[in-house]
């Protein structure tokens, strides 16, 4: 049995009694009824995943990114040059980039996984090598890559999440980082539902018409190259998606099959929980949208899971940045249930 | 001069200088320009408060929950008592209530203002006596309050800020709790926006169809009976206003004058800011919306200022909740402007 299938063997759904509790406790809560609006979900899902009412603090917390570079890239769809992937891992290192900042803020920690920048880095604190090929190939000539490499980038994600919970994290979050990841994100969302590239495929870092023109052009073509069948998840990461991807669908499984959350991050994450969606009908069960970035795939991919995102803010950076947002809100939904006293306790009437 | 003639005067708008240096600054940070979207208008907006890029953290954090009844409770508008409001106040005290939870999560201080609560409360610690008077009279019968009285609240919501800022605060958050202040809030918001009453009165803590209809018919009344003229905001308040309304109002055109940043909560800041914004073209400077609450109201009221909220997810709790959510998306903001590698600093190459 693989890591995979042992993992994807251990998800269950949320724990309907400790949903129940959660919910009757959550009424008798010194506040009106309802008023926390979709922070009462978060609480009640974090509480049947635990499967205990009320839950523990989602604390520690820990954003793994996951770095890699994409063959599609030789096809002009961005203004980045490819090394920039390696470049923003140096940064991360250094402590220098924006998920650094907002993981200081939150109290998050950072670790970065090279599961496929296409050059060669030195060993660094805080940097885990895992890299399964130098970049995927480009999508449009040929397969992005092979099935056992896709296979073995999703256990990657899953050895990750499986060491940082063993490591005491409580929390997870999405990261990630490769220059033209968001055209694999595109291919990936619109061959999971089925959609034409042109209502998925965005501007990624900030990409003009006519280059978006382009890049919707090269997600059709490498679409109708692979005609990918959604039925099978791994086949489409294989065929069009990222390593990075590939390994996110292996964190956002494994975070389930702990009971651990996991907030996701932007479209790369929203992609990788279409594929991992597919794997298994409780893939999902430990993810808390964090927010919806400006791409346009990424509200398609939301509204299909119907998950609705804590942060709103035309957010279109990565690297883990909207899911550190949205960390504080899920620890606040945890905390309202934990710390907030009930009418019969605080002596307040309820209301008529 | 009195102590708000005081506060208008020293009224200034964000500095261009600030303004045009953070820009700069933000536009050379090691992320896609634009990429961190509402954030990075939030960044600029307290570099040019502080008149320095970049600007201070806005941290150590209060937040200031201004508690006073309501005479139009008489008129059956909420399915809440009015002593709910006293009881509540006692739930902040003991540190039972959301607030708290939140301002624990957000590590913020709690400060409890009572500046009309119908009700006698004895001294407790982390209580402010400020009673302008024991609840404002019913609004369909006659004003609220005088206008001295109103006046006599405005310098309420001066003098604490005043003083928060004086003891080290260095963010101010808005707080209120007041049963039936939600009727109060639509009043204003109609009357600012000489909107009629079914647009902007909301089921606040969740009232059914039939008792929103008698609300808008009593917000409808009130308004008939006063015509009050938006240009004359202080008429307006003590027309239909609530005390904690009025303090509020002084708190926020207090943060400008002082430069310090001050996050609002929901539909009652909101109103509040409608009326602040009457009195002196520069009263919002230090104004961020922290959420949009689920009143209709509070949408008109934050669409009429052009403030966008930072978060979105149907809070309608007040007690300064949504504020203290939003709390860490503002550090976050700042955090990044302040702590970001440029692209030279960090040797990542820049887009082509």
């Amino acid at each position: 049995m693989t890591l995979l299938d042992e993992t994807l063997a251990a998800l269950r759904p949320l724990d309907p009694e400790a949903v129940r509790a959660a919910q009757e406790h959550q009424a008798r809560l010194t506040k009106p009824s309802g008023s926390l609006g979709e922070l009462e979900a978060i609480a009640v899902q974090l509480a049947g995943l635990a499967g205990i009412d009320p839950p523990p603090l989602p604390e520690p917390a820990a954003v793994a990114v996951f770095a890699a570079d994409h063959g599609v890239h030789a096809q002009g769809v961005t203004a980045w040059p490819q090394e920039v992937t390696a470049q923003m891992v140096g940064n991360f290192l250094a402590g220098g980039a924006v998920v650094n900042a907002l993981a200081a803020q939150a109290g998050a920690t950072v670790v970065v996984v090279d599961v496929g920048i296409a050059s060669e880095l030195g060993p660094a604190a805080g940097l885990r090598q895992h890299k399964v090929r130098p970049g995927t190939a480009d999508m449009t000539v040929g397969p992005a890559m092979t099935r056992d490499e896709a296979l073995a980038a999703i256990e990657v994600g899953i050895a990750v999440a499986n060491d940082l919970v063993a490591s005491g994290s409580r929390c997870l979050l999405t990261g990630d980082m490769g220059i033209a990841n968001t055209t694999a994100s595109a291919a990936l969302i619109a061959a999971m539902l089925t959609t034409d590239a042109g209502q998925v495929t965005g501007r990624g870092t900030g990409i003009d018409d006519a280059l978006l023109r382009h890049k919707v052009d090269v997600v059709r073509r490498a679409l109708a190259l692979h005609s990918p069948d959604p039925t099978d998840p791994v086949g489409v990461l294989s065929a069009v998606g990222g390593l990075e991807h590939a390994a996110l669908v292996g964190f956002i499984v494994a975070a389930g099959a702990l009971r651990v959350p996991v907030i996701l991050d932007g479209v790369i994450a929203g992609s990788a929980a279409l594929v991992a969606a597919a794997l298994h009908p409780d893939a999902l069960v430990a993810c808390v949208a964090g927010h919806r970035s400006a791409e346009p795939g990424h509200a398609r991919a939301l509204a299909a899971l119907r998950m609705r995102p804590l942060i709103d803010l035309d957010l279109r950076l990565g690297e883990g940045s909207g899911a550190l947002l949205a960390l504080p809100l899920v620890q606040a939904a945890v905390r309202v249930l934990r710390d907030v006293a009930t009418f019969d306790s605080a002596g307040v009437t309820d209301k008529a």
